[in-house]
């Protein structure tokens, strides 16, 4: 059975969007600073990064088997057009189904009965492989339902000074973590991994 | 001429106090989690910590000539007995000089006139050594008046959920970090050093 986790890019100061939805060009500074190309599943849509910053997140896609978002997200992109970028089966969890959608379709099934739920769900579909639930809201809920087992944050050098915090109102702090069980240095971006314990 | 530099202990989502100051004993940990002993200014007082983290502290108090803090810690502390901890003069930025407290001793300079002065001070009593300001409202401070040069941030696995911000409510975020310039894994921390670059 995989693992589930979270990631995301992160201001040193603890921030995965700066105020009114800012700061984004120094967040995701290292998706486009080198010269490898990183494929997403839009065929119109090439990341170029280092190979260090590459190389790790290659990896963490090859382990990634589904993906779990909230409805406001999703609302948020628009349903990314019809599915997730990063081109995994992703579970939205929401109160109800959104207008014109069917509860489930190749890209997106919609979960309504909590996180537990959820992330039951998206372990189905992931198999062997991991699932990724994204930052804030919806990584904060995992860890305190303590299902959250790997955090993964591509700290960047800038301090943002407000705006979403990775974690925000923990009800089960502190959450003590092991590691950085990996830490790799790429341009404009330092990136760590660390465990979750739950005592 | 020195450097003016800020560094601090802090969670991996930007608390350098957990809320009602809890946390310290995740924030400290690698202050004492090893078997190098690392002497402080009280002779009662050793830490123990790993070779990693004591050759990083070592060199980086070699490098400090003077200090600054706020008067909400040096209230909160009593002004440590007499003498900061760390053993250098040490600038207390305050509207008025505490009872019973000459403007300057030895150990203490009670500076009145808003930041810049203080720093001012500092690098006089640095001489070419480094000024050491304390986290939170003194370094946002120095941030925001455009007098800091690096950031040293201890970062320590652990979610506080709440609690004292390293850097809170910056009003010229924002601030581009050059770095990490080093990157050091110790036990239960990660050593990291920014320098702030001003546009």
């Amino acid at each position: 059975m995989g693992k589930v986790s979270t990631g995301a890019s992160m201001s040193l100061d603890g921030y995965i969007a700066g105020p009114g939805e800012t700061g984004f060009e120094h967040l995701f500074k290292w998706n486009g600073n080198g010269d490898v190309p990183m494929k997403t599943a839009d065929p119109n849509m090439t990341m170029m990064m280092t190979k260090v910053s590459h190389d790790y997140f290659s990896e963490r896609m090859a382990e990634l088997g589904a993906l779990i978002v909230g409805r406001k997200l999703f609302d948020f992109t628009s349903g990314w057009g019809g599915r997730h970028p990063l081109g995994r089966k992703t579970v939205v969890l929401t109160h109800t189904v959104p207008d014109g959608w069917e509860p489930e379709n190749e890209a997106f099934v919609f979960v309504h009965d909590g996180i537990e739920a959820a992330v039951e769900r998206a372990k189905e579909i992931a198999g062997d492989l991991d699932v990724g639930v994204n930052g804030g809201t919806i990584a904060r809920q995992c860890l305190e339902a303590r299902l959250l087992d790997e955090i993964f944050v591509d700290l960047v050098p800038v301090l943002l000074g407000g705006g979403t915090p990775f974690f925000d109102h923990l009800q089960n702090a502190p959450v003590v973590l092991e590691g950085p069980i990996t830490v790799l240095e790429g341009r404009d971006v330092t990136h760590l991994r660390y465990r979750v314990t739950y005592t």
